[in-house]
């Protein structure tokens, strides 16, 4: 195929768009990719649709390597199934909710576990039609508070989601392993540099969940790595190693010292550094008892849960809330504390709460033989030296406290440094939350009922236009890795003559003719702008038509190292056939 | 490729579905290519997927072969595009209306008129960059007040719209007849029976607008044809031929007469009857006056207008609005009546019309030298023997007379009955509606603007799986054309020995490496159940390994003809590939 840039719906901008804030999003707007139509709505011109397709089909050949089938959903949907699984009010202001000309409510579909487990339901009885694995690449939506990035974080976009449907545990592992297999293929094809990482802290069952981020400084996802292992996990996956328990005999008794003035863990560590207590302590030995109250799935009522940190680190509400999924988590409010008048602000102790039966889960640091400062459960008093395993029992430990550079890294082996990147896959094993809803059965052998199981997967497949061009792209343009890139090879006529022009149509004709994409600069522009054009537009092999043609000589330039070599006119074709790996 | 049955999504009915009206809904739907997800909105399952892509690939073929260029532009989209054309009221219900999260307005793009403008605007400015062809093949919605027939009326549905940019009206109509070349091919290969008919009268230039038509008995669209020549037309578009005009000279004179209890044309034919004129009277003789209101675009006030049509004949609103067009048209109402006294309901004649001077448009057939009975302008009165061109003298003609079965076929070649069709493609020299909100010029070579000028082309991608299932099935299932088919050949594994799998699996293996895809019954069902579901799933070619295997036979039919072919199994492969044609 030849694509004549003389023709070609394409206008280069030599200026960045105001609105772009990375790279790829300057870079795929000024070489004329895409073109932003609406907030985080994107119009993908005619190489942008080509990069776009390109990715998508190396996702489908993987898809259906592993025995996955491709079916498509629509995009709008009734309400009615989002809300069996709650789903229609858990997604809050995210969903695109609208109504048809009768007022029956709809949405634009965010994701479609819903729709593929009533379709499997519908379409499957018996336990010998499983296991089965469903995909659709779909455009999907979802109204971000703050689209951004062009088409790394849109509101519409392309996604890849497959499901996995088992009879056991073991069958979705195997799916989940197989998904797992074919994303490392994936990425591994579109050239990007990632990492998986453990999304949950895996307290619901080994690695149920894990993220493939593309290595990426302008990433919104964080996520910390060792310095010295591949450990890499989102911080709400992160898990504390506790220190070893310590012997309890011979620790100084439990005193409670009147502290006033002591609203803050700094104020309290200055005053009992003043108090000549014969020590000196650092944030590190308080005991700070965070208040906040949980709701487990269908129930109305909420439950008091008390969180003990040590007072050098604050609550990370995220990680809070990630080990407490799926109940939820809320602050305590005025009423909350007037109803409990045993919670005294800022001096709650592991006493009162442990005497008025409230679940108490402390950070993994907070083992047997530990030594506290903590709220004595009076106003302007504390507790020193309140001994866990001696003084108080917490109910269990809980992964809550804020994740820090320097951290020792889970697996033993060096220390945490936090790392950015963009989310690009994600795997999960789902279990039967939706299958449960839905009532998704197969007969067993015995004519028993079995209840599926399910893991769901997921692609961001136009955002890996995005994520690739972060990664691949230097300060004169786009560099596309040959898997994707719009064209196999960027002819430029350099010069005026007709023998030039005839020179770049004839070896445009071969190179189509042997199966390659040729995208052909046939403008009447100087050759400064075409070999800028060529840069930015990052085809990863330019041939240039110029000059050495009359000496029989053609130019053939590596994008990516600039490496620029001569070939006879007559080996081109070959020698492009060999570069493009053909 | 091979598809074995044994692990594809798939479950074919025997009971057609509750809702399904139409042979092409019932059988995709029994055949396992679609299920109903929401009114108007329809998953594809993976059989019916390979046929919408196989669909999707004749269209884009054929658009790539125009020169036209792919892009693509998000579904949801921002309103003030459709504000500035006034689309987004004009379409009232139809639209998919919704806000996001900060309240501003969005609609699910139905067609992408403004967007392919603006995006034109965009990035061209000189003469030297047009012509362009830009097209995308995208999902579109629709909030049709009655979705029906599966994916032959959807909300939500797959379209090719493309969208031509021209300097002039010589440009416009070459973009016009690439378009109409291309759609002629694309509707060849897709094996269909279609007709193109004139869609408009052609009063704006030309062939403005022609239709592509699916010729189905079930279609929602009527046409008319000529029973002598290939004249086809949408009823709105039909001329009516004029009669020759008569010498008025020796015509009796008008007279007045006193007419009561004639409130209808029966009524008044009756009573002229039976009032000893001379002569007989039938309602064709009588000339009926129809006042409407008319405002053209960007006018404020309503304008009066009388519509005379032959007292035989309803008027048409379809047919007034379309020559109309694009003014809008309303009945009067009854302040209208009392601001306008001359207007003396049911006796309204040509007098006090053309006294007040009131627009008077009458049907073709109205020509100078007619005679009528019509309105005296006066309660209780006719006038009869009222001459055209010598009592009243129009200010034109117009189409809007009903059209009827058996009038004389513009053409002058035929008579003309009623078809019915599915709409499948539709072809319009838009002009300078979007260009001109928009703004939309290019420099000239005299550095002077030149307004664009833009045609619209439309094909219903998702509709023609629909369509052609329609046109392509017989009472055990469907019959694929070979260009759309699912698979190229249907191999039914019959028996229980291991020999005849192993049979069908090498057939099956060979074929797939040459390039020949197969949908491989290898599933423990018996040769029945097989049978019936290849005739169900309509593949055009099926092959049935069984008890011939033994004796060195394999069975090979057409799914179309029904014919049988003994073919031995070293021959098979040779064979299947020369009836597959590669």
């Amino acid at each position: 195929m030849i694509t004549r840039m003389s023709s070609l719906f394409l206008r280069t901008l030599r200026e960045d768009p105001a609105d772009a804030e990375v790279p790829s999003h300057r870079l795929l707007v000024r070489a004329g990719y895409v073109r932003r139509a609406a907030p985080g709505g994107y119009t993908w011109l005619p190489l942008g649709l080509r990069v776009l397709r390109n990715i998508e089909a190396v996702v489908r050949e993987e898809m259906d390597a592993i025995g996955a089938q491709e079916i498509q959903f629509p995009a709008l949907l009734p309400k009615e199934p989002y809300e069996a699984t709650n789903r229609w009010t858990e997604y809050g202001d995210s969903l695109f909710r609208l109504k048809d000309r009768k007022g029956a409510d709809y949405l634009l579909g965010p994701t479609h576990e819903e729709l593929f487990a009533l379709t499997v339901k519908g379409e499957y009885s018996s336990y010998k039609d499983y296991p089965v694995i469903l995909y659709q690449i779909q455009t999907k939506y979802r109204d971000e508070a703050r689209p951004r990035a062009g088409v790394l974080r849109g509101r519409e976009f392309v996604m890849k989601d497959s499901y996995s449907f088992d009879l056991d545990d073991a069958g979705l592992d195997r799916s989940y392993q197989l998904h797992r297999e074919a994303y490392i293929r994936i990425f591994d094809r579109l050239g990007l540099d990632y990492v998986v990482v453990a999304a949950t802290s895996g307290a619901m069952g080994g690695s149920a969940s894990e993220e493939f981020l593309a290595v990426a400084e302008t990433g919104e996802d964080t996520y910390v790595r060792s310095t010295e292992s591949g450990y890499a996990a989102n911080v709400e996956a992160v898990v504390t190693p506790p220190p070893p328990e310590r012997p309890i005999e011979g620790l100084p008794e439990a005193q409670v010292h009147h502290t006033p003035n002591t609203p803050t863990i700094e104020t309290l560590v200055d005053f009992l550094n003043q108090a000549g207590l014969g020590r000196t302590f650092t944030a590190a030995d308080t005991l700070k008892n965070v208040l906040v109250k949980v709701r487990r799935p269908q129930q109305k009522e909420w439950e008091l849960l008390a969180v003990g940190v040590p007072g050098d680190r604050e609550v990370d509400m995220k990680r809070l809330e990630a080990s407490l999924e799926p109940a939820e988590v809320a602050l305590l409010e005025e009423a909350d504390f007037a109803a409990n008048p045993f919670l005294v602000k800022g001096y709650i102790g592991p006493g009162a709460l442990q005497a008025n039966g409230v679940r108490y889960l402390v950070d993994p640091r907070i083992v047997k033989g530990t030594a506290w400062v903590t709220g004595a459960d009076k106003t302007d008093h504390h507790v020193v030296d309140l001994v866990c395993g001696r003084d108080f029992t917490p109910d269990g430990t809980i992964e809550a406290a804020e994740v820090r550079e320097g951290d020792a890294s889970p697996d033993g082996k060096g220390t945490l440094v936090s790392a950015r990147g963009i989310e690009i896959g994600h795997i999960f094993q789902l279990g039967r939350k939706y299958t449960d809803a839905f009532e998704v059965d197969a007969l067993g052998p015995d004519s028993k009922p079995i209840r599926i199981t399910m893991g769901s997967y997921g692609i961001g497949v136009s955002r890996l236009v995005g994520a690739i061009a972060e990664q691949h792209h230097d300060e004169l343009g786009l560099v596309w890795p040959r898997s994707v890139a719009p064209a196999d090879v960027h002819i430029v006529v350099a010069g005026k003559d007709d023998t030039v022009f005839e020179g770049g149509e004839r070896i445009a004709a071969e190179l189509s003719r042997r199966g390659i994409s040729v995208l052909l600069d046939d403008r009447k522009a100087t050759p400064g702008v075409k070999f800028a054009d060529a840069e930015l537009v990052g085809v990863p092999t330019i041939v240039v038509v110029g000059r050495g043609l009359a000496k029989g000589v053609i130019e053939v330039k590596d994008r990516a190292t600039g490496e620029r070599t001569e070939v006879a006119v007559d080996d081109v074709v070959g020698h492009l056939i060999e570069v493009v790996g053909r």
